[in-house]
């Protein structure tokens, strides 16, 4: 087997400097969709690329594509990558492992002198994360035409600044009908990324090839209540938003709790109380939640219980309510051939594995409307993602990057 | 009786004036202690003050003291006023009536020629409100001397900054140790204000003559949970700290509707959720509190009620949590004699009463600790307060002025 060489200390200090681009204080990282630090990472990861010797293409919404031509340019490529933007008080490697290492992937078969039929492409997607717009995978829906310029064109952030404005302020300024790429644009997509969750550290395995991404649903729901001084105003009659809203929390825990499935989740992450003073009564809440699972019939039976429970409660308490399904994706299967190859160098490579289900979710939900796809995970220490103690080991980097190479290349040469 | 002839048009315009200074899109009226807009108010405030011929004190808190001199200016001075500062979206009456319409109080006496013994003085009280600092009556609990020196120094604001910048940034340099003020500094105090409640409408009054005020109570408590990815952490073993907070918010309702008093309110005004993001499970939620009795036994019991229950879910959840208390203060009774003074003049004038007690708290609470205090009411139409819709008819505003001017009149002239 060809022999590959991960520069797993240059990978690493790409990490590391990439994580300063951040608007908490180290070692949280939080990088919101064309911030000051988002537009500056940018600057920095173009850098990286061009000194690497693949070229550049960027599109309207910022999505970045970053080609290594093969020997026919002209066949659908081989495509690679995640996102670098992060939520509030996150950690530095979701997303990150897999735009900085399939760089390091792309650079280490150069380096080999591996030259492949196929173009390789590595794809920073512009927010994976909801922070900004409410939805996940932004770019990548609207790469794959689940968004429509239409719809991207109605797209306001919480303090009303439109994501047209926006991606335009941001320099991408071409069409947003651009965006959407061809059905036969990749031969096949194969993301890397960390589990964020156990498993693989509980198996103490080095490698895991996701053969499926569980399907999550988004709610955006917003109560309101009546009001008022919280002194000077008696109980009966009060119309609190947020006690309604304590409800609907606790429902959504019972719902997950009680689905029948131990794949099923659902959180409350997001929770905003108006107009927030101790001394007055909440008269509106707006509350985000997120259910999912690997089995479509277990979601959507958490989510239409969610909206019943919701309905009640607002009828109970005479509180106004409503209730917007933000997404509500269905779940997406691995691409065989890919899966099989991977296998195959994971086994070559002497690594350890598993195949296993993706519970979060990633661009390549959306790429897997377009073209065959996999990912490859490496192991997160206790499991820890979305939060500053998010760790992967070096060297668990690099052997994700070493089999995300070898995978990409023999499917470059189909 | 004399006769004063209150400027109602100049004073409605006044309050319009200054509802203007806000960071909250009319009609909402947003003034948070030393922002640009609480300073610009202080600005045009000083001006009015000044063209009222009154001279002007301030403290190193910013406590403004407007006095027009009696006779015998030697003596305890009778003391009128209230606060400017505004909750995030409440309305432009609150607080504003007691500065604006003492102001129109002391200056209907002077265009009467009704030279009194004692000094009037006018205060506008530095954040009644606790928006900023999470305790409420800041500047009157200072003058009690309930705030020392030492308390003033530790605090900081949400974001971090500390109050004795923030004084000191808005101009207020003179010394801490200077607010408090002596126990024979007033010989009396009336506060007008909006009645924050639905009483004297529902009984078709123009004035109410406050008797005691309800005592509060403010908790803060911060809940340490576990943060993770919403999609990647199974159900079992996680620590919400949403869940367990949501859980407390049911239990502060469920404490007033128990508590046996029909007075009993309770209200989490406040609740901030960390890290904030749909995908994101909460690791840290900060709440707060009130509770109110016009007893003290039921308000204790309360707060002794929640706080138990805090530890139960607490413990249940192995949530981290911290209990503060921010204030619990005991109730207080208005001075006999004021309140005999206010009711024989307010008869006099022919205006329908009642004498009833103050749910809300006011900085007159605290200035019961150096001098014999009352407050009048006037209506707040629906009991609307906190509120943009927050409303009390000009002429009703008139009134009230008229029966502090002459209440204030017969008091500095013992």
């Amino acid at each position: 087997m060809t022999q590959l060489s991960i520069n797993t200390a240059r990978l690493i200090s790409e990490i590391n400097t990439l994580a300063t681009f951040s608007d908490a204080p180290a070692p949280a990282v939080t990088r919101i969709l064309y911030s000051g630090q988002d537009q500056a990472a940018r600057v920095w990861l173009r850098q990286q690329i061009l000194d690497a010797g693949l070229t550049i293409r960027e599109d309207g919404l910022g999505n970045l594509f970053a080609r290594w031509e093969g020997s026919e340019p002209g066949l659908p490529a081989v495509g690679t990558g995640s996102h670098i933007d992060a939520i509030p008080h996150s950690g530095k490697y979701d997303g990150v492992v897999g735009v900085l290492g399939g760089l390091e992937a792309i650079r280490a078969l150069k380096e080999a002198g591996i030259k492949t039929k196929r173009s390789l492409e590595l794809v920073m997607f512009t927010a994976e994360e909801p922070t900004r717009f409410g939805i996940g995978c932004l770019g990548s829906r609207a790469m794959a035409g689940t968004l429509k310029p239409a719809d991207l064109l109605a797209m306001s952030d919480p303090e009303g600044n439109k994501l047209d404005e926006l991606r335009q302020a941001a320099g991408f300024k071409k069409t947003l009908s651009g965006v959407q790429l061809a059905q036969d644009y990749y031969s096949s997509f194969i993301e890397l990324h960390i589990e964020q969750g156990p498993r693989l550290e509980r198996d103490n395995l080095q490698i895991g090839i996701v053969t499926s991404i569980a399907a999550p649903a988004t709610l955006r729901v917003i109560l309101h209540g009546d009001g008022g001084h919280a002194g000077a105003t008696l109980m009966p009659g009060r119309k609190d938003a947020l006690v309604a809203a304590s409800e609907i929390v606790q429902e959504v825990e019972r719902a997950a709790h009680e689905s029948g499935s131990p794949d099923s989740v659902a959180t409350v992450g997001l929770l905003q109380v108006h107009p927030g003073a101790v001394n007055s009564i909440p008269s509106k809440v707006t509350m985000e939640i997120d259910i999912r699972d690997t089995r479509l019939a277990s979601r959507d039976g958490m989510v239409d219980r969610v909206i019943e429970k919701i309905e009640e409660v607002c009828g109970r308490r005479q509180i106004g309510h409503d209730v917007t399904i933000l997404n509500r994706d269905n779940p997406c299967q691995s691409g065989e051939e890919i899966i099989q190859t991977a296998e195959r160098v994971t086994q070559r490579l002497g690594y350890s594995y598993k195949k296993l289900v993706s519970r979060a979710y990633h661009d390549t939900l959306f790429m897997a409307q377009i073209c065959p796809t996999a990912m490859i995970f490496v192991p997160s220490e206790n499991g820890y993602s979305h939060r500053p103690e998010e760790f992967t080991a070096d060297e668990e980097i690099a052997q994700g990057v070493e089999v995300l190479a070898l995978t990409m290349a023999e499917c470059a040469n189909l």
